[in-house]
């Protein structure tokens, strides 16, 4: 925990400063809720120190997020507005990428998937944004839509402080390899077992 | 997943309307981070459909959620102002629960927590928010300060339709028993096993 030792000191030249503040990829991952909302409540975090931030939802149907997108489109008009907290940026696969001309055909999600991932790519090396939120990010990897070894060389070798966390299940080893954080959503209940569907405020 | 069919439906003479629209007693365990962030992402959702929010913090430092604190305080206040969203309340043991009169003492944490939850269970019989977030409240059940069996009967015997949302290692297993939605994070890798120590926007 953040007032804790670390149980040991690797010998990479770095100061503790320099290690504390590198940047950190992060994977969500597991069978259990929580992946996805556990990212945006971290990012909670990075707004209130003003940090930029980009969201990245790679689902199909734009539904299952609208009450986090809202969240933060909100927190990021106050600080277009009053200066408070960081500029948050939604960006959604299911509705055509917001910076893509092409807007309304997502029938071929493979390709819109992998031009979300080329996209992402340009803001790494640019530097563009300090942390990343790719939501549901493992599945175009699973599927293929999207070169595992490109994202893992390109999350390694990124350059500056920028965080990355990547959402979802069958996160690959390669990707949990490279990541610095990595936590399980391990399922213990789920209301589905005692027969209740997914309701409003809970899960969207 | 929300999509999804129940495994099997229980002959508990609920229509699935009524079976859905059961309040959820959810529970956040486990050594992992990953627990209150998850809880605060699933607030952003009860925020945007208007509910009422209530954030008890059951943590001796005011400082590990300085984040998520001011980004529900802004959401509460677009509420307030716009009408946008639901009211948020945040209530931190460490500075004094803000609705006693007996400030700045908290020598006496045990006392502080007690409190705390009386105060909660009061709230819960009058029904006064559709959203309870209890973070790391299992701390003061497993130190004894909290009875374990009163928070299970508040818990199972609430009236209403009101979510709670319980965080922190070690959950009673009464607690669990009592639950709907048990995830456990589970730690695949921790920056600290590598050296890194915490660092601001991502630990607070």
């Amino acid at each position: 925990m953040p007032q804790g030792q670390p149980v040991s000191v690797p010998d990479d030249g770095l100061s503790t400063r320099q290690r504390r503040n590198r940047p950190l990829t992060i994977v969500h991952t597991g069978v259990q809720k929580g992946k996805s909302t556990a990212a945006f409540g971290l990012g909670l975090r990075g707004w209130n120190q003003g940090w930029d931030i980009a969201v990245f939802q790679f689902v199909k149907s734009a539904k299952w997020r609208v009450g986090e997108e809202a969240a933060y489109k909100a927190l990021g008009a106050l600080h277009d507005s009053d200066g408070v907290g960081g500029p948050v940026e939604w960006h959604k696969m299911g509705e055509g990428w917001s910076w893509s001309r092409k807007q309304g055909s997502d029938e071929d999600h493979a390709a819109a998937a992998l031009a979300g991932w080329l996209e992402i790519k340009e803001r790494i090396a640019a530097e563009r944004h300090d942390l990343y939120i790719l939501d549901e990010f493992t599945y175009p990897m699973k599927w293929g839509w999207v070169d595992v070894a490109d994202v893992v060389a390109t999350l390694r070798d990124r350059p500056g402080r920028q965080h990355v966390v990547v959402t979802g299940r069958d996160a690959a080893p390669e990707l949990i390899e490279v990541a610095d954080l990595v936590t399980e959503m391990t399922k213990i209940k789920h209301p589905m077992d005692a027969g209740q569907k997914g309701q409003r405020g809970i899960e969207w």
